[in-house]
């Protein structure tokens, strides 16, 4: 149901906790007994094999949803298909050739790009139209090569670099539009969506719209920043909306977590959020939908406020 | 209960509706059927007597919580205590006396001041020493003259100056402190804290731990701008905690709403406002208080959720 | 070279001066002194012909350089070519077909749109999709009325609604792609980029990739807000690098400003902006640019920050 | 004259260098060859003891400006002074105890206390009377153990955590007047003043007239993170006035660097900042002084644009 592993791995990075080898983490995240799949970053620690995960995975009762090639570490800081240098782009398609057939042998639904290191920090340090070319042509081209795979985009207005450049919801869905395929679309991840000035309820819709949705992460933050608290720790108005739109959209795949509990214990707050989450979604499903929509189609805001507010306060 | 002429008045200038003179935004706000009380602007309109606000309170039974000096419209547009001239600052010295006599006769709990021409737009624009050292000083004298009578300063980080002096209620505190005067305070409002990067259950902790809280306004916004949406339109967790500490300080007077329903119906605003803090209120007041404590003392963000949560969602 | 008339009319508006008429404002547009065209807002004041205009426009030596119908006051409040009722949508599309005719008549370069009423205030407000597909259809209809004009939509992430369709670049360029016609462009306000989360130059540079760029304006804020200052009272670099790349795209326009000098006086702002933008236009045309592209090609940010550093600072 | 150190110590955390040991970073800083002091992170690693700093400082011709105990890392994720156990609490006094006595052995001005763990992450997660109380007692004890030692605290509104108790310039100040102590005052870093929504030069200007400014620290940022950019980077006009209030109040202090070069060579990073530093430092000095008071004096802004115009590009 979400990225357990990489909850981990980022905790152990920023040095809040012990390091968790890949396998660890998927019995971990099984063991959580709220889980139905993983977002799997690969490559995978030296001398696990793909088999290996295969059988970890088997025997917690989880898949593999989605391969994420690690295009964004150390050996990227100065980006994967936008690099500078034409061997760091050789190696970031590599990558992503390798992570289409593990995503295949492992049953996963689609490869997961997160190009967390495509942007620039410091006015004039890059020229914009070559970014925006490699950034489309990399991705283009690996998509190409594997017609019949799904792949998608995590976008995020910044951090580590200062400017993405797959940033937000709309600037990811043109640049997709000019690639020119089919098989590339976007995970809307409600927190990134909220601190980018988005809406993320209108940002679901609109990737929704253009046949583009991939997948739907949540978490939540202050607005200014990736904070990946617990789900609906903060937006509780515009949680029910976004899971309102998953709905209206006939939305079927699982939802995913990414949070990042610095200081907490990751299986409390996975149980915290997905709690939430039910809690949330069951007054999504009990809407009183012909008065909102009444009410939506006359903009009229007072009888919306009525509407969620005896939604969620009774 | 709040300022609904207030919202009547800027609802008029920004040209979403009719100007509505004094003693009619007074019987409009008895009218909504939810008010006991009402922040008032001083100067009247014009040929509108003190005796006349009065009966006219009377008959909508009515009290004026506070009278607030229009120290902030076009004649202050550089400033009131802290205008470069002479002549300004003594016009703002003169309303303020004269605010002091009008709620003396209308028995005001306080006279509030709103200094919002009082800062500054562009680097370098003012000495930042003169411009304290003003600010504290015409404040501290009027508040001399009057040592029987309450005042207190709302605060506000910017709008319509792009930097106000008294900008948040920690930097106000200090000011206030510096000022060596018993009877000034503040006034803390939800969302102009919200958006000054405070967490206003903190603010107000801190307001009232320091014997200087004078009154309380709520509303809501996007924490960016003072966007004086309706109560706990969005921040439906923080308004709670707001509340929890509104409890837990032991605070007895009427809350005030601070809204500007530019496409709305005010009466409509208020009282979707008022629903929603009356079910905050009540959860509030049940929340399992020892257990909370507990979470509270052990800082264990996850029982804290939960507990949260289990109040909000049920 | 700007709008002068709108600076005067919001200045009004809000109260910090009076009220000035449209000829008036077209003649201390030209007293300027700096000025060689304007951006007029359409309908003109009552009585006022559009040749009166245009004699006045003579007079002081002005051409307009486009019509912006007035779909943003009060009464569309609720939107103008989004709005609930079909009234109102209606007198929307009115606007615009008188606007080119009035465009025509005055030799303007373009009809601007700016919606700044369509989109919304609070969630669930609004149906996305029917917001979506009536901004898209609303301007697309006019667009293939009048093949051969040009239309421009000036974006803008909020302010009047807390929510604006048209709210950055990249989400203006997509849905004018949807549009699926040729005579629809973007105005790029650097201010509205700066406060959109964007970097102002990689949107002119996104803009005009696509031949979709019809004009640039010039402010500066403080990142949070359109606050309109004069041009590079704050952001010195990112215009230095915008004025780059309008010169790098062969720009070709005079380029515009957009303040609003509330307590200044605005031929002040009109020329200290015009200074200001000349002595940076001059440092940007100097800069070494074999030196530039070729720290550029590395992404090497210290090898950028020393020329830009050299070129400011001397 | 900058922390060297702390640069590679986060550069090594985040995985964009190998880890380099104190005596190397010393070392490394001294090879800049633009550094007159340190601030040194205590404790030192492992068998590095004050004598073997004590000798490498000295071959590097340097000095230890500050001593900084540790505090914020991983063993004090949940708070130093404010943890909730009382043994964490303990640890940061003996902590803090310990580096006087380095400070007084490497003869350095003052100990610095960067409570970066000391706050929240979520809504009602700390009683904020219990935090507060704890935050000044804390420092309160320390520092009236060492009467004839400085102590400073460096604030910073968010990151790690959240929400820090010492979140801007006036929330510290009023909380060290609450201390009742006279050798505690503030560190101003131009970074951490910018993304708290002050005003930096006012920031300092409202430190050095309580008499609490210990130290001045320089950067850059985007106004809503730490990003650690070199200094000069983005802001000119505001760090302009900075320089300019440091000269006016007379500061004799070396300047400090806190950059975070992720990407970049620490030592061209240091270098790029000083001779941007130097550069301004110039302008500052050549400032017509009484023009500018003149135009202070009347907060006129298009006056005080025309002066920092002419002294920024000639």
């Amino acid at each position: 149901m979400w990225t357990f592993g990489r909850i981990i791995d980022r905790y152990a990075t920023d040095g809040y906790g012990p390091t968790v080898p890949t396998l660890r983490t998927i019995e971990l995240a099984g063991a959580s007994g709220e889980l139905v799949g993983l977002d799997l970053n690969y490559p995978f620690d030296e001398g696990v094999s793909i088999d290996d995960v295969k059988k970890t995975l088997d025997a917690q009762g989880l898949k593999a949803v989605n391969i994420t090639p690690v295009i964004y570490d150390r050996g990227f800081r100065s980006g994967s298909f936008t690099a500078p240098d034409e061997a760091t782009r050789r190696r970031a398609v590599d990558l992503a050739h390798e992570s289409v057939e593990v995503a295949r042998r492992l049953g996963a639904r689609y490869v997961k790009f997160w190009p967390g290191q495509d942007g620039y920090d410091y006015p004039f340090q890059v020229d914009y139209a070559t970014l925006r070319r490699r950034a489309i042509e990399g991705i283009r081209d690996v998509a190409r090569n594997f017609p019949d795979v799904t792949f998608a985009i995590e976008y995020k207005l910044k951090e580590p670099r200062n400017r993405l450049f797959w940033s937000t919801a709309a600037a990811s869905l043109l640049a997709i539009e000019q690639m020119g395929v089919d098989n590339v679309g976007l995970v809307v991840d409600f927190g990134h969506s909220l601190f980018a000035k988005e809406n993320p309820a209108e940002a679901l819709s609109l990737a929704h719209s253009m046949g583009r949705l991939v997948d739907v992460e949540l978490d939540d933050n202050y607005r200014e920043w990736d904070d990946d608290l617990t789900a609906g720790a903060l937006h509780l108005v515009e949680t029910l909306e976004f899971l309102h739109v998953v709905n209206e959209i006939g939305w079927q795949e699982p939802l995913k977590l990414d949070l990042f509990p610095y200081r907490e214990d990751p299986r409390e707050a996975v149980r915290e959020s997905v709690a939430t989450l039910r809690a949330l979604d069951e007054k999504a499903a009990r809407l009183p939908l012909d008065e909102l929509r009444a009410a939506q189609a006359a903009h009229d805001a007072m009888a919306v406020q009525r509407i969620i507010r005896r939604s969620l306060l009774g």
